[in-house]
């Protein structure tokens, strides 16, 4: 087959397999949520202020990475029949990346903010990981 | 005050202000879509290889800007009232992401695919509108 | 044709097509500069230390992407007769992203300053929407 | 505590606490590079030119982020008294990252390549975790 | 001196320092540049299509850092009096980011074009080390 | 030959060539730490808290950018011969990571620990360049 066909535009979207959909893990957004966690307290107990805003300037990363991963996990990894099942799922994920971003994790420098952003992404870890035995 | 005081940590969330929400704008998302949307184009018309190869790569980019453009609304510019009100905003989003990823203008090089999601995102920016107008 | 011969060197550059020429909007570095802007005004109205740190963040990376699409337009989407028909549009360049910089937007939290900024944007702006229609 | 002395130069290091430290995590690394595995069995599966070229660009992309995760935690999360007790630990990293690298990951596209990362990476996590418990 | 006043908004651009800028060396975007042309020979010299995919993804990365640390040198380093004495370096800078992007480095694989961006570099060079000394 | 062989999988790594392994430079790595040096600097003479922590941002990420270029050289550059050659490279490689790091450039801004690190970046360019000439 010739290049000049190989390349020709394609009119269907490849709706068998959406690279690279093999490997999510929610994993991802708990390591960085956790790591969210752990700036905050080291936050709390220095109050070296040097320490302090670099502190501010990791976790704004941080928190961004939950955000993404868990921006991933909702539009690439979950699929209609998901949601449907489901119907809770759009809000917790919304819930959860308004709660790494502004409102939560990025705006505020209390461990238990972050926690609470842990336990929205075991809540999606938990219904994940269902998915996956379905 | 102190500066021992001010960085304090604070354990209530700004519930007043989302930091940086003042600015947003669907024409991001738009703009960048409409870019997928010739690269296509240009790649149909053009069969050199070296050209089609880096057409795919700055459309790989592209789309992933639009799907960042898409997540930055859902999540940090749409409050819950708004949700309410738009019952149908969870999934628009997530299809419009969707589109913007592998199943569409990321997998596809087919314009019309394209044009899908820019009008996806014109549905989008059509309720943007109507809730800043509110 | 073989892929040997079509992935095979080229000598000339493409002039005809500048891959992605086509969809170029001074609303991209607009919107940042006015996220600029809104982000000092925040940060005058909050003497919260944490929020305005996270505000010195934020506002180093908008006006970082103002100077990326400016840059991005001078060099992408102008060519050398819009130079000669708009002999101080080099100047003028320089001059919004040096205000974007240090000397301006990043280096500042003062909402005129970044009104300056908007104001610069906004003469590229009405050129470029010339030569559009030109 | 005047800010005038808070934000002075400090000319000691921080030797208790390597922000961020607390939180590593080898999984990381790990999940790229199951990534580059399941990128690479697709891509062995799919003849579609366009896919294959996507599925090379994100392989691209995870293999970096097998490297840097890698270099964080030989960087970050290891110290001396863990290279004099593991003295295979540095060349172990140099043929991870290697293996991660042009020379493995990035520039097979044969899952069996991807696969021995992965061991490598077993190998490290099973250091990491003994000097966890330790 | 308090917080509260010490971060209350500055009206005036800090005229006399832009952080951070001690530091400018063109060998920032040579080294990229001369990276380009070696990515160009070696895909010359190979004809595997896997390797050839791979130098044009790199290639693109390598000469969007050229754009870029050109980019700051225009902005950030130079100054009026250095455009008033070298009248010619705008449109220098402006040819030479146009022969990183799409019209040389980045949308061609022959060293020559290549070799050119080289040589654009190396008459900015001259000029920079000419101001330094001044 | 036809795309379908080219495409095929490869089973083996490219033994001879590590794309891009041509150009490699420790004046990367060291640029980067000159700036962290300079930012230290200005920040001690300046007490201007907007500025301080646009300095500490800045800092930032300069003393990443070091870190990255190390690690570059360390897993893409130096092969197992050097290593054999040069015992001590690995340690070194770690040390100037370390101090590029948050125990160092970033954690710290005293110019004093940072000229550390560029007299650690001196040692490895002096290997570096041993071994190009060898």
């Amino acid at each position: 087959m010739r290049l000049t066909r190989l390349l020709k535009p394609r009119t269907a979207a490849h709706a068998h397999c959406d690279l690279p959909c093999g490997v999510y893990d929610p994993a991802q957004a708990k390591i960085e949520a956790e790591s969210v966690k752990a700036i905050a307290e080291k936050y709390q107990q220095n109050e070296d202020p040097v320490f302090r805003i670099r502190a501010l300037i990791i976790k704004e990363q941080r928190a961004e990475l939950v955000k993404h991963h868990l921006w991933v996990l909702w539009t690439d990894y979950f699929k209609p029949p998901h949601f449907q099942k489901y119907p809770q799922l759009h809000d917790l994920f919304n819930r959860a990346t308004k709660q790494a971003g502004a409102a939560g994790g990025k705006g505020s420098v209390d461990p238990a903010v972050a926690q609470q952003l842990i336990e929205l992404i075991d809540e999606i870890a938990k219904i994940f990981w269902e998915t996956k035995q379905a």
